[in-house]
């Protein structure tokens, strides 16, 4: 052939991709086909985003370092990989792929670090908040399938920060507040006093607060309360409410907002009758209505 | 339009484009453009292969849950996040792109998770086995650069497993074993005594050997020697050097294996005179030779 092209970038790429294939064969006798898939789809993404950006060796050692240190914070009250995966929107990512195709069904958004296994039932009208601090909030709604029937006796699993941004898992004692679970009645209806929800940073003492200093990111997340509704034979809905207004709901640090799950608060002032008669010694408090609509159980 | 396309999929398409587009347009701001570089390009490879694999909420827990095992059986002397980097073959990835492009210099592979820092410092012909127990190896060659010309003083690290596949950092205690450093003399030679490799299994009772152990692959290294090689104005070298004829050099666990690197090592019958008249004692011994060529610093 008449044409010569530089012998050194084609070897160099005949050497890369040898390594892939390499790799790729290496999971070819993976028992499990869904494992066999995955990984090998990581290989060839891992790869391809070595092969561009060409990470000195310092740089992946940086990698191995800020790996090495997000899991030497994480506990079982702190989740340093879910947060990153959170700030990388790939938490909100995989939402998305779960979720996508069910018409008529509450949106989901991601689960966040915070929740955990054990939490008290409350009652109907019961408060979750038990004793966090913050406003009271009267929440209320029904759940239904997606053709609009009532759901009896699905499980609401609710916890959120209280005003200073805090969970309960993180006031360093062992105490459950801001956190419960009820059940809809016969009607599929649920209410419970919760609290006003307000903005709060996510942990941003570790790696994954360093790396959002370093991209000049607020670890700010948009005013939410998290909801989990389990029902037999439907879909388990992991998801929050946002609040109407709120100047975060552009910049969430997890990319969780989403249109449909953003509620107006009525904010009632001091005094004002509450729906169950509850004294609240001359607070203020605010009410939303959230109704929840279950897909059916993917088959 | 006549024609009618899906409407949910192209909702769906655009739902995961829009999260893509957000997240990179979070990392907008960041002031290092190597770091921005990086992180857009992490965020647009991690989302394409979620998109594309679709995992489960189990399956991204279960990854979460792989990383936090990971995170926490590392130690400052078990490092899991480079065992997975080495399997998934992204460490020889990142030596690939880092050294391809000098012709005539010794080719490098993976560091591995056992250099440690602070080896003791021996003479020529000094023997770094130390103790560490395995047939006696003699290593000898010449350190130059690309152009041929002798390297003085450059400082060589070496260290590598005993016979029964450990390294010292394995022993369970501080000794410091088949580790050490030395410097070549005024031509550019050196020549120590190390033991011949035998192969090994990278540490695989952590969530790493678990991946193997799904995945029906080998957690062997075929045998080897590790070299690093530093000089002032010379790029530094990490490099392996394997033994001819090794059952495991097509099948290496972390992929490190490149034929430039297989060296014949020469087996000694017992009291066949050594280089250097050393007594041992009626073992037999092996000798290798491995010239090393440093290519020039990188602009």
């Amino acid at each position: 052939m008449s044409t010569t092209t530089p012998a050194a970038p084609d070897q160099q790429r005949q050497v890369e991709e040898q390594l892939v294939q390499a790799v790729l064969a290496s999971f070819q006798d993976t028992q499990d086909p869904r494992l066999k898939e995955l990984m090998q789809a990581l290989v060839r993404h891992l790869h391809a985003f070595i092969r561009e950006t060409r990470p000195t060796e310092a740089e992946w050692q940086h990698a191995i370092d800020f790996l090495t240190a997000a899991g030497h914070i994480t506990t079982d009250r702190r989740q340093e990989f879910v947060l990153l995966s959170d700030v990388l929107g790939a938490s909100m990512q995989t939402i998305n792929v779960n979720h996508g195709n069910t018409a008529g069904a509450t949106e989901g958004t991601v689960v966040g670090p915070f929740f955990v296994e054990g939490s008290p039932e409350i009652p109907i009208g019961g408060d979750m908040a038990a004793g966090a601090p913050g406003q009271p909030c009267w929440v209320e709604g029904t759940v239904t399938d997606t053709d609009g029937n009532p759901v009896p006796r699905a499980r609401l699993d609710v916890w959120e920060a209280d005003e200073d941004g805090l969970y309960d898992v993180q006031y360093g004692d062992d105490q459950l507040a801001g956190r419960a679970h009820l059940f809809t009645d016969d009607q599929g209806e649920y209410a419970f006093w919760g609290l006003t929800p307000t903005p709060y940073p996510i942990p941003h003492d570790g790696p994954v607060g360093a790396l959002l200093k370093a991209a000049e990111r607020s670890p700010m997340r948009a005013s939410h309360l998290h909801f989990m509704a389990t029902a037999p034979g439907l879909r388990t809905l992991v998801t929050h409410i946002f609040v109407e207004g709120d100047s975060l709901l552009a910049s969430d640090a997890v990319f969780g907002v989403r249109d449909s799950l953003v509620k107006r608060f009525e904010r009632h002032p001091a005094d004002t009758p509450t729906p169950d008669e509850r004294d609240l010694s001359g607070q203020g408090w605010s009410s939303v209505r959230f109704d929840i609509a279950l897909a059916p159980q993917p088959r």
